[in-house]
């Protein structure tokens, strides 16, 4: 991108999130070759607290850092986004309350609730399409040449509808990737910049198709770990993908999984223990909320001017750096591998072309350039295809402002395989997120019947 | 094809089937233009007794009409194949004891067990692909110009298998597709001929997204009618999808189903009824036995020389009709439309080149021509591709002869989302079908890792 | 489509051509079966002394058939397309003196000069687009549910055009293949409609994949006779192609060729040819013009009351056969197998999805339905694709009324290799057709840089 | 790669060549990280009086730069290739004689006579691709963990061939593209490694999309310069194509092209310029003899011991530049963007999966990973496509040996449109390179006919 010698101007949407110090820190750490002039925390009215206390403990951190960045609290979006170098999209619309929602609504049905798949996450992308597309219209106004790193989830489903339905060049990020690279690294005791790892799928969907160590692939090394490791080793390899799979099942595949597959392959143990969890914490919501607590009273605490330990349990760990490390490649054009969720155009050449995919790219000035996947491994290929179907059709309810198109997408949902669950279920997401999709409920009454082609 | 003046050769592979008379009614009904001179009912030395009494009933059928076939009981498979021009696939590895128990096993785990989709008809398939495989090495040494007609179930799979590795020339035929349209005229009140509908998608997984009454598209009128029909209407309605969907569920797809659709989109209902009528009846395969043991009776009597109403409840309506009208497309070169199962061709483009479809065509001489589609229906477009996958892979299992990649062709399968719970049918599936998936069983050792892009 | 018993309005664009009573011999033939009522004559000012000529012919041969047909001459667009049930579109913009310029122009700079390929077949497209365009506006208000059947050359770059950028019902149409399917049946001494042909590519470069005799593929033995036949079998294989191939060309081939083929394989004869045929006699079209003012003189007798058998010198034969027999087989939805320019929609799986292709279809009263062809024959993939492209292009050229794009299309011509000389002919087309290329003359200075991808 | 301590063993195939010191001169320079420890030079008993003065000069050269590498020279090739790390593949089967055989063929017919585009190119990849082929078979045996770096022309076809009908892990290289990105450098005066640019299509036919300075898209201001440019500017411009276009074409085109471009859009020119030249100096192939015999005078003198100057009238600028670069960067898994010739596999949405298409990719010790490019510029793709089409006939007519598909290739390349002319060529050149293309001549009687789909 164009230097102009001013610096940079970023903008963070949910700037008062308990996230924000993880990223403050990640731009402070490279304020040698990011020059970040300003940095913009925005926010709605009902998080203006919250806001608040963010920013002072931001201006505290800076200034411990010795850095001259400036911190802009905010809830005034048109001036938060006008001239911004880089915006990260954080939000969460409907909050941890929402989130709540989410989860225990699909349990009732005996279906895996969850934040980002599932009906849980179709509801939660159902509230957020319409709020991103509104940014996007701004940010297509007044920062025209803005990069827009959207974190918020679903990032697969908001990333596919932004790229699709909007002008503003932007790449979705997940911490999943880089997690697992870490934990890969941290399994075989390297430093991580020497592990790479092939991605191939979408976000939340994506295996791990060749591992390297210094650029030999050792993926059947790892595969065998699975029978092999014990003890210690037993327990990090358990985090590479969340959950320690079965020798066979893992060599049978042939790859690595990302966190979210156990939901897909081992759903009856899962839905086990989020209804064992649930019955006892309430949902995962609940306890996040409780950390959340406790971390904004460190924030508050004036004497704290440093990122503390605790956010590490907050869950997205290194999202800072996956996002300050995304901007810093396109500033400074480093032509580093990144994964990111861009346009498909052929990198896998079994999804549709427009189809936003969770691709390794490289990464420079002029933004992603997905290297090359080809097909996809056939034994997952289906699944991925389903989802991706599903996401496209999720995108397209909240763009048509359909509720039959929004049942649609429900009942494409892979974890749903019964239409009046799926209707039950919508109904009660509409009613439970009031008045946020009113606007399918409102939806008219003509009826799409025969399907155009 | 070439006609020498000799008349016809036909052979029925799985002849002593409780099926046979109403093929035979269907060749001696057509017997002024398709000159059938002689008809092998082939069998296997288990079912000889059956066999015989079929062949006495065909031999009265044919004195009855008057007509000069002659009919060969064979268990000789290398005779019966030789030379045929047409060789018609009806046969069932393991029989009606095997389908009990690919119905009873999945029920056990909480998941559909039916004869030809979910695991129950996965475990089906795994028995009969070696077979076929065998017989197709048979007519290309010994009728390379045959028409293979492939009823075997599931007819999808079997055909995936025949048509991607064997050089024989089949065409996958299926009662679904001929019976809705019955259904429909039934329902209109009009010749079944002025009725045609288009089907998308695959055996026991195509949809109606058009239906024309004389050119004319009535299918937003059908769909209309899950509102508005009443009484007899109603009931004659549900029997062209088997199912009565809900009217908001019907307007939202705008277009009709098949009869297996109900255990994707309706699950729940449909194991809760498979399970009660597994705890009152056992399985559905028991219920058949019964009625073929009632029918044998009645064609071992010898004052019965004519079709007998009873066959009907067997289920396959309309089968004989679909098979000696293609037969007879394909013989005087008619140029019909007929729906078939095929390689895809590019018919739907976004399913693979080589995948098995089933879809419109014309029949003519020189077998089958579809009849373009483009894209899938977006709103099913994933759900078609994840069971296409899911059959691509249990056709390879077979090929390779390999227990991992069967392991993953049932961890694809769309009942199926535990990977724990698929490894253990698969195992009931190995040990309750002995011998006859020990192949698989005796797969060596060697496991595949990274999987081939 | 819906009868409503008040009879077909018929629409000719372009009524006063000499070809009109051919397709009025046709349509009076039918009359059993196509209960024609209106036949509007449209016709444009210059040409309302010819119109009135054909429309007093067309009203005696509609007497001596003993039909009650209504002729309606008009120069009133709004008025003749208003309710037409069928448009036909056979005009041409510029008239003969216009592709008198079409031909002679290339000539100059050593390139083929020809009608409807080449540097002149694309300066007549430049000139036709915007007036169908027009035309297709009207017909989108006034008959958005007639079928228009387009005739006007270059027919593959018009149907092109209505079919991508326009809403209008379109079917192309040739009489090319109608006259190589006929050529053949003459040849082996066979009644026509035993013969079937499979056409595979584009408009005046589609290739015969297969040819059969009552469903039997005689491909083989028609190329054969390139080496064996002789004499009268000889003159009347050389009407198959209009071209006398080598038999070792098509053997290596293994298809046979369309008329317009000699201009790209056998270039070099065919501009020695088209050279010596200028300096003797002008172009093509003079030689057309007068065999016109022959046709006019008879048509103006008015005791000629039946098509004159010169007309068939004039070029077209089966002309009006094949535009009525589609008509037919719409009104009636007769389902029959006819040569049509539709999209693509994957029916060749190796051209663009909204390509327009040339191929066979069904017709029926829901338009056409192309039958699957799969990838194209490599030996010819490259051509077809190349000129498929340039048929894009040069739609984009009139669609975005661009200068730079016409001489992008203009160099991407197959008979241009050279870009100066591209440019040199598309500045003296502009120049020669005044006014009616204009359009790209004053196209603004505008001038589109760096290639959207 | 694997690093085994041992150092890296190079064959250069054609080691006898005059560009071989440009090679050594290349590895020397590198001999910090690139620890080659033997250079094989491998050559036919014909080369072996100029592989001996070659071999000694690169062990002078060695020397003078203190390196302890070994040099090889060899006649046997299965010593030459067992063990390799890296293959060089630059020898010319026929020599200058051969190719100056090719120049000249073409041109009696009018058509460009030119060593690598065009019927003399294909006659070259004609004799070149049954050696090859050979070559790889000794590489699988031998040496199958090596990498073959591709030189031989024309390089698109050679890398087609060996990519797809053997196991050898190569990738093609040309010097066009680097040298493109160093003339733009010099043109702009910067360093070298400022510029990157991205190139789409195939060997010696991709365009350049884009180009960037730091990171900014500089085409426009690239574009603008065939308009501004004056003096010494306007000399340098030209280097980077070769060829001054006419502002307004390169303007329409919105790319830069590449050194062989002329040939299809400036072929008048470029054909007249060919005929002059060789009237006066027979082919290019004998000033390169002359320029040849010269530098081997040098290469012989004993007191010389580096690179000399006068090898940069070779051509073939940064030729040993982009190979020792690439096999560094494979060597020390780098990362870095090289433009080279591999298997598309989606990169180029709108060209074959298994295509051989020139393009960037990020180079590390796995090989190449392309970067996506997505589908063609509108405007050249009928071409790339058209040319693509050629290629992959020519190979598969060397793997056929056969003698109708050879002549079918020929056919379809772009310079021919003349079938009898195409044959007379064809012909022309089995005789002139006796007994090379025996294998063509000698195909059996066998005529393939229907074309198979």
């Amino acid at each position: 991108m164009e230097h102009d010698g001013k610096g940079i101007k970023v903008t963070v949407i949910g700037g008062g999130s308990s996230y924000t110090p993880e990223l403050v820190d990640g731009i402070l750490r490279r304020k040698d070759t990011l020059p970040v002039r300003e940095l913009w925390l925005l926010d709605i009215p009902e998080g203006e607290k919250k806001l608040s206390v963010i920013a002072a403990f931001a201006g505290r951190m800076a200034k411990k850092a010795g850095s001259g960045i400036r911190i802009y609290p905010s809830l005034d979006r048109r001036a938060a986004l006008e001239g911004a170098d880089f915006v990260l999209s954080q939000f969460r619309v409907g909050g941890l309350a929402g989130r709540a929602r989410d989860e225990a609504i699909p349990l009732k049905y005996g279906i895996i609730g969850q934040e980002t798949t599932g009906p849980g996450g179709y509801a939660y992308a159902l509230r957020t399409l319409p709020v991103i597309f509104d940014i996007c219209r701004d940010i297509e106004e007044l920062s025209p040449r803005a990069w827009l790193i959207n974190f918020t989830n679903p990032a697969g489903i908001i990333t596919e509808g932004i790229l699709n339905y909007t002008g503003v060049r932007a790449i979705g990020l997940c911490n999943g990737p880089i997690t697992t690279k870490r934990a890969i690294a941290a399994l075989l005791e390297v430093e991580p910049q020497r592990i790479n790892a092939e991605f191939v799928g979408l976000n939340h969907m994506s295996f791990v198709r060749d591992v390297t160590l210094d650029g030999k692939s050792i993926i059947n090394d790892l595969i065998d770990l699975y029978e092999k490791a014990e003890g210690e080793a037993r327990e990090k390899l358990k985090l590479v993908s969340d959950v320690l799979w079965d020798p066979w099942f893992i060599r049978s595949l042939g790859m690595l999984t990302n966190f979210y597959h156990r939901y897909y392959f081992k759903c009856r143990a899962m839905l086990k223990e989020q209804e064992e969890n649930y019955r006892q914490n309430g949902s995962r919501a609940l306890v996040v909320q409780e950390i959340e607590r406790k971390l904004f009273e460190l924030y508050a605490d004036k004497s704290v001017d440093e990122k503390p330990a605790e956010l590490e349990q907050r869950g997205g760990a290194y999202y800072s750096e996956a996002a300050v490390a995304l901007i810093d490649a396109i500033y400074n054009d480093r032509n580093e591998i990144h994964t990111v969720n861009v346009l498909n155009r052929g990198t896998i050449s079994d999804l549709p072309y427009n189809a936003v995919i969770e691709t390794n790219a490289l990464i420079g000035a002029a933004g992603a350039s997905p290297l090359v996947i080809g097909k996809m491994p056939e034994k997952v290929a289906g699944l991925i295809g389903y989802v991706k179907t599903y996401e496209q059709l999720a995108v397209k309810a909240a763009v048509n402002r359909s509720y039959d198109d929004a049942l649609a997408a429900m009942i494409s949902n892979p974890f749903v395989n019964d239409y009046e669950t799926a209707k039950t279920m919508m109904d009660e997401f509409i009613a439970a997120h009031k008045p946020l999709l009113d606007y399918l409920a409102k939806s008219p009454g003509r009826i799409p019947r025969r399907i155009e082609t």
